[in-house]
C-alpha cells in the first residue's frame, strides 16, 4: 500500500511539473525548456552558415546531442505521466513534441547529406513549443476568436486579391514584356511583382521601365495602399464586438432592457437578475 | 405528354447543375469548372515563358484546345437552359463567360502574333468566373456593401492624395533633377516616384541623393505612413455600422423611416411603433 | 433703369457661372476650368522632360500662352464678379488662383533659366483649383473634420516617432559606420534609413550588413509594422465618433432619452421635438 | 527674517520655472531648453560625417563646450531647487537629465576615440527631454493608456509573429540556399529576409529567384499585408474603448463598481442611483 501511494506520488508530481503551467515546479520546468528550445534553435541558424570553423562545428554537434537526449527525456517522461497516453500521443501538442525529437534519430537511417538538412528544418518544428506561453496568457485565445470570427471575410478578401494580381500582373506583362532587358520575362513573374506591389512590400528586383507600365504600377500602389484597410476593418469591427459586445441576445425578464453578462442587476430597473 | 414532361425536366436538371449552387450536381459543377478555369490559366501562365520545350508547347495548345470545346459546350448549355436567354446573354456574367469563350476562336481570324498576345489576355478574363464562389459566402456582399458605402468618401480621399503626389513629384523634382546622374529625370518619373513612397512600397530605382531631397523623403514617408489610416479608418468605420447596425430591415409603418430596435416611437412621424 | 437691372443681370449670371456649382452653367465652367488645369499641368509635365523634339516644345509654348490668356480673363472675371472683390482677392481661393496666373508673367521679368524653373512650381500650385471639388461632396468635410478632431495625438504620435527615429538612427550609426563601403556614411543619413525602414518603405539604397546591424533593423522593421496601427487608431476612432455620434448633449425634453439630430420625435416617449 | 522669506521666493521662483509648465516663465524655459537641445543634437548630427572642414570641426566643438555647461547649470539648478532632491535624482527624468550631461565629461577620463564614439551615442539621449512636451498634452496620456491596455494582445501578436518568421526563413533556406550565388547564406539572414517582407518593408537586398521561393515570398507578402490589420484592430478597439466608454469616473456609492451614464440601477448591486 506504501508502494501504491508513493509511486502516484511521483508520477502526479512529475505531471504537475511537465503539464500543470500554475505551480511553482510547472513554471520552472517550462522555463528551462523554453530556453532549451532556443538553444537549440541558435545552434540550427549557426550551423546553417556555410563558413564555420570546425571546433566550432564539434561543439555544436555535441551541444546537438545533449539537447537530443534532453528533449527525448521529456517525451518520456510526458508520455509517463500523461493521464492518457495515447490521447496525450495522439494530441496536436504530443505529436509536435514527437517531431521535435525525431529528427537527429531520422538521420542515422537516411545518411544522404542533402535529405539531413531537409530533415531539421522539420527537427525545426519545435519552436512551436513555445505556443505554450499561449496558455499563460488568456489574450491569445480573444485574439484567436476575433480572427476566427472573421475568418470567412478574409477568406472572400483574399480571393479578390487573387484575381486582382493575376489580371493587373497579366496587363503589366502585355505592356512591358515587350521592352529589350525587361524583367517581366513572363506572367508567373508578373503576378509576383504585383504581389509584391500590391502588398506595399515592393522589393525592386522587378520594376517598370515604360511609361504605361509605370502608370499601371502607380495605379496598383494607390490600391494597395487602400486595399490594405479593408482586412484592418474586418479584423477591428471583429474585435470591437469581441470586446464590448454587451450580451447578444439577454435582455431584462421585467422591463426588457439590454443586459450584459457580468450584471447581477438589470441596470434599467434594478430587477434582480 | 410524355414528351412535354420529360423535356423540361432534362433543361431544368441542366439549369439546376448549372445555375444553381444549393444542389450536389450543382456544387460539384461549379468545382469542375473552377478547376478547369485554374488549369488554363497556368496554361497562359506556362506558355507565356520565353523558353519553353517545343514538345511542352504542343502538348499545352492541345489542352488548350480541349478546354476551349468545353468552356464552350458550357456557354452553349448555359444558353439553352436559361430562363431567360436574352437576359443571360446581356447580364454582367453572361459578358464575361462569352468573353471566356471567345478569344480562341479571334486568333483564327487575326493571326498576327502580336496580336494573339493581346488577345490572350482577353481570354484570361475567364478567371473572373472564380467570382461566382462569392455567391457561397454571404460575407462578399457585406463586405461590398461596407466599401460602397465609403466609396465616396474614399473618392475624396483619392483625390487628396493625387493633389498631394503631384506638389511633392514638383517639388523633388526641382531639387534632385539638378544633379548628375539624377534619376528625377522629368515630372512625371517624379510623381511616380512620390506614389511609390507615398504608398509605402518604397521600390528604391529611384531614390534621393540630395540632402534636402532626403528631408522631403523622409516626411513623404511619415505622411504615408499616417496617411495610411485614413482609408482603414473610412471602411473601419464602415464596417462597424454594417455590423452593429441595430435594425437592419425594420421599417415605421407609416413614413417608412428607418427604426432601432429600441425605439418605441418612429422619430420622424411620432408613430407608435 | 433697364441700364441698372440688365447690368446687374450679366454680373450676377457670370457670378452664378463662376462661384455657384449647382446650377448647370456653373457645372459646366468648373468642368471646363478642371480639364484646362489638367492640361496645363500635362504641358508642365512633359516640358520636364531633358528630350524634347523643337516642334513640341514650341506647340506645348504656345498651348501655355492660351491657357495663361484663359486664366487671365477667369481671375480678372471672378475678380469682377465677386460680391466683395478684397473679400476674394484675400480669401485662400483668391490667393490661390492669382498664384496660378502669375508666374508666366513673372518670367518676364526675371529671364534667368533656372529661376523659371524655380518658378514653373509656384504656378503649378494651379491644380489646388481641383481642391473646390471638395464643394461638390459633403464627405471631404466629415473626413476633416474627423481629422481634425485627432491632429493633437497625431502630433504627440508624430513626436514619439521622430525621438524614436533619431534613437534608432544614431543607434545603427555607431554598429554600422565602422563596416568597410558602409552606407551609414553619418547619422543624418542613418536617421532617414531609420525612417525609411520604420516607415515600412524600404527603399533599399542603404541596408545594414552586420549581424547586429540587422538584429536591430529587423526590430524597427516589426516596431513599424506595429506602430502603424497606432494613428489608424486614433482615425478609426475618431472616424466612428464623427458618424455614429448621436447628438452629443440633446436629449427630450419630456423623458430625458437621447435624440439624434435628424429625429423629429423622441423615439422614446413619441413627444414631438 | 527678511532673508528667509526672499531666499526661498528665488528658490520657488526657480522651481516655478524650471518644473512648472503653466507659468510665461516655465513655458519660456522649456522652449529655450527644446531649442538648445535641437542644436546640440544637430551638432551631434553634423560632426559624425566624415567629411568635415576642420574650422567647422573647431567651432562645433566650442558651441558643444558652451552647451554642455548650460546642461550642467541647467541640472545643478534643478538639483538645487527640487522639493526633494533625492527623489528627483533618482527619478526617471533624473537620470535622464544626468545621462544627457555626464558623456562630455566622460570622454576626458576615457580618451580612446572608439569608445569616445561610443558615449556620444548616450549623450544623445538628451533628446528624450523633449518627452516632457508629453506635459502640455493630456492626448499623450490617453494614447499610453490605449496602448498600455492592449499590451498583453500586442505581446503574444509578436511572439506569434516571430514564430512565424523562424518558420518562413528556415523553409526559405532549404528552398532558396541551392542557387548559385544565393543571398540566402544562412538561417540567420533568412529569418532577417522573412522579417522584411512579413512587415512589408521590402528592401530588395536579398530576393528570390527560385520559383518555388517566389510563391514563398508571395504568400509571405500577402501574409503580412493581411497580419498588418491585427495590431491595427487592438489598438482601435482598444481607442474606442478609451474615448467611448460612457461613464469614466462614476461609481456605485454603495458597491463602487462602475456604472453607465445611462443606468438608473448599479448592474453589481441593484442600488438606485
Amino acid at each position: 500500500m506504501a508502494e501504491i501511494s508513493s509511486k502516484p506520488t511521483l508520477k502526479e508530481r512529475l505531471r504537475e511539473m511537465i503539464f500543470d503551467d500554475d505551480t511553482p515546479a510547472g513554471r520552472r520546468f517550462d522555463i528551462v525548456l523554453t530556453i532549451a528550445i532556443a538553444v537549440s534553435l541558435l545552434i540550427l541558424f549557426v550551423e546553417s552558415s556555410p563558413s564555420l570553423p570546425p571546433w566550432l562545428k564539434t561543439t555544436l554537434g555535441w551541444l546537438e546531442v545533449l539537447l537530443t537526449i534532453l528533449f527525448t527525456a521529456e517525451y518520456i517522461a510526458r508520455l509517463y505521466c500523461a493521464e492518457s497516453r495515447r490521447g496525450y500521443a495522439l494530441s496536436a501538442w504530443g505529436i509536435i513534441d514527437l517531431l521535435a525529437v525525431l529528427p537527429p534519430y531520422l538521420t542515422f537511417f537516411f545518411p544522404g547529406a542533402h535529405y539531413m538538412l531537409m530533415l531539421r528544418s522539420i527537427r525545426f518544428i519545435r519552436i512551436f513549443r513555445i505556443f505554450r506561453l499561449f496558455a499563460f496568457l488568456n489574450e491569445g485565445e480573444i485574439l484567436l476568436q476575433a480572427i476566427g470570427r472573421s475568418i470567412h471575410k478574409i477568406l472572400v478578401y483574399f480571393l479578390f486579391v487573387l484575381v486582382l494580381v493575376i489580371c493587373l500582373g497579366t496587363l503589366m506583362f502585355i505592356i512591358e514584356s515587350g521592352q529589350p532587358n525587361s524583367e517581366f520575362r513572363d506572367i508567373g513573374t508578373s503576378i509576383y511583382w504585383a504581389i509584391t506591389t500590391l502588398s506595399t512590400v515592393g522589393y525592386g528586383d522587378i520594376t517598370p521601365v515604360t511609361v504605361a507600365g509605370r502608370f499601371l504600377s502607380s495605379f496598383i500602389m494607390l490600391l494597395g495602399y487602400t486595399l490594405i484597410a479593408v482586412p484592418g476593418g474586418i479584423v477591428t469591427a471583429s474585435f470591437i464586438n469581441t470586446t464590448n459586445e454587451p450580451v447578444r441576445n439577454d435582455r431584462c425578464p421585467r422591463c426588457d432592457a439590454k443586459v450584459r453578462k457580468t450584471d447581477k442587476f438589470c441596470s434599467q430597473c434594478g430587477e434582480k437578475l
